[in-house]
């Protein structure tokens, strides 16, 4: 897969990566993008988190497919994260594929594809490279993180690893932890993959091979979870594709099947599928209780930062229960939260969508804490 | 795949099956168990309808598998569905594995396995294989069709084409239709078969081949929607495998991943690749509203048959509502029914586990429909 040309920062063998596994990479990188301007005592500054197979191109064209920037209804000029005032970080994840070090990256070791031979990674391996970027940035604390699904883990795991660096945290559509529901959905996933034999064991690179059909049925099983039954229903329901009456066949009768069979022949054209081993499991692994004696408040002790919890009643990946766990947590660690649960008929990938509330409850929680933080509002007004 | 030794009604060329698809079957054949005694006024028969990948094994050993009868806590000596009273009847479904004409089967007119030449068949075209098995036993009214998921559905087929000949129906955990979602999930199923190398284009009998790999990952993503987040949550949570911490790897560190790797590996030993695209298929083929000009309650006008609907709290694949939509058109109907939502943990599968709940209703249901049918209880007391 080619690289496209996003901002990168390199960190040589002096600035090694330190992995949860125990190990450290070096030399690695990191890919990123940015909106708007740095202001002079650098306190505007915002960090996007991406979700499971997002990027760092949030607000900008996305050079491999074209398509507008994931978020670029809620990060833009104007827009509640406004990059006329705040200053946007996006940076693709550790483990994925569009610049940072992954899979598909070269091992500098061997001069061939990692694939994998790099060391699995973890949420947290993610936000200490974060980290890294950030503070090369020269950015002391960031003003807010904010993400949602696997960009939500990243955010707690900021809030809760580096408090003092983030004034501000919002997650949207996420958990504490991956259920054993979400692990179940996930082992399918990679099942598939490892399951085609063009994944060659994940030297499919070395074989000149890749894994589309296994990758592609990943996708389909990923992509029913991240709508609700209800939007399935709006949308598709037992419509016909193209055709009055069923086929008796095992072709596309129904638009759901249609659809599904489109999501993943593109999504095999974006991503790499060693990298969605990676970050599915990354995502597997984050228990931040876990990671924190059991007790899920004991990963928020002592924080001043603020918290704005968002989740949406009809997301079934990322229950609005999740989001209450994280809440309770964040109450009896005595941190200042916000909660919102916004009503969707959209599922768990409505926090993609154009869902007003979730713009409104963003740019109102962001213009409050840019007040304490005191970010001036740009010229034109805010 | 050998075809275990159950009893077998063939029907030759002079009785041919009509199918829905607008063709004509024959030579056909439908494997079937039966348990208890027919009475001499032939009114204690019972028809269970199986589900997806179940089979005429109700009550006994399974050939293939070893393992007891699948519902033999419901079915049996002095169980709700007791076999010193009723007569059972449990049949292999037309397009499965087990003796029953499918795609594993010869196809007479070329002597080679079916493979994607059988007709794709329906829930009606089962349902019609079944009514000529029972018509061949020489039995003109069954006092029950019970049966649960796709079993449900063919409950729903019986007491909608043949009221006349079903003096009661038990739709449990099912749905007038399939709706989107569950489309969604058996067309990740079927590409997942399709997409493995070894399925051959549905020729892999021919080939010496079986695409079990991709079988397996169809059984696993269909597992997960038979439990609930709940039961998951409860029996594996993020427990992991044999192990006190996660291995930084791919292999099953959590009990889940195991859990389902089992499923699929033990799933493809009993069952064909190509009943399953068929089986499926048929699942989503079925909509008994669009089959009565749109309107449910028209498939069941002037019935005289009792329904007794089942559901279940935490079944997310055919959830209450579903249950509520047969209801609701039964009541339209003017039907005589009554409808049971059994609290439980464990989703969709709670119709085949010990729930004592739903063997009670069962009981009780049959038990009143016997008195008022006039079946004897059997000399030992009900």
């Amino acid at each position: 897969m080619d690289m496209p040309a996003s901002k990168l920062m390199r960190f040589g063998p002096e600035n090694p990566l330190r992995l949860d596994e125990g190990t450290e990479l070096a030399p690695w990188q990191i890919a990123y993008e940015t909106y708007g301007e740095l202001n002079a005592d650098k306190t505007n500054a915002i960090l996007v988190c991406h979700a499971l197979t997002g990027d760092q191109y949030v607000a900008s064209e996305n050079p491999v497919t074209g398509k507008p920037g994931w978020w670029s209804m809620m990060v833009g000029p104007g827009q509640p994260v406004d990059t006329d005032k705040y200053f946007v970080i996006c940076a693709n994840v550790l483990g994925g594929c569009l610049g940072t070090t992954g899979p598909a990256c070269t091992n500098p070791e061997t001069d061939e594809v990692y694939g994998l031979d790099l060391p699995v990674v973890t949420i947290g391996d993610m936000v200490r490279s974060q980290a890294k970027l950030v503070e090369a940035l020269g950015i002391e604390t960031l003003f807010a993180v904010v993400g949602g699904s696997m960009g939500g883990m990243q955010v707690l795991q900021w809030a809760s690893a580096y408090p003092e660096k983030v004034f501000a945290a919002v997650p949207i559509a996420t958990g504490p932890r991956h259920s054993s529901q979400n692990i179940a959905f996930h082992e399918v996933g990679r099942q598939a993959v490892m399951a085609d034999p063009d994944w060659c064991h994940g030297q499919y690179a070395k074989e000149g091979k890749r894994p589309l059909k296994g990758l592609s049925v990943a996708r389909m099983a990923a992509h029913i979870t991240y709508m609700s039954d209800e939007s399935l229903h709006n949308k598709f329901g037992r419509n016909l594709q193209d055709r009055s009456a069923i086929t008796f066949g095992f072709d596309a009768d129904f638009q759901i099947e249609s659809y599904l069979r489109h999501q993943g022949m593109t999504f095999v054209d974006r991503f790499d599928a060693n990298s969605y081993l990676y970050v599915t499991r990354a995502m597997d692994y984050f228990d931040l209780a876990a990671a924190h004696g059991g007790k899920l408040a004991n990963a928020f002790l002592h924080s001043d930062t603020r918290f704005c919890v968002m989740s949406f009643t009809t997301d079934w990946l990322f229950p609005t229960s999740e989001s209450k766990d994280i809440v309770r947590a964040l109450n009896a660690a005595g941190a200042n939260v916000s909660f919102v649960e916004i009503e969707s008929s959209r599922g768990h990938d409505a926090f993609l969508l154009d869902e007003p509330e979730l713009f409104k409850t963003m740019r109102g929680f962001l213009t409050g804490a840019a007040k304490a933080r005191g970010i001036p509002a740009p010229s034109n007004g805010d």
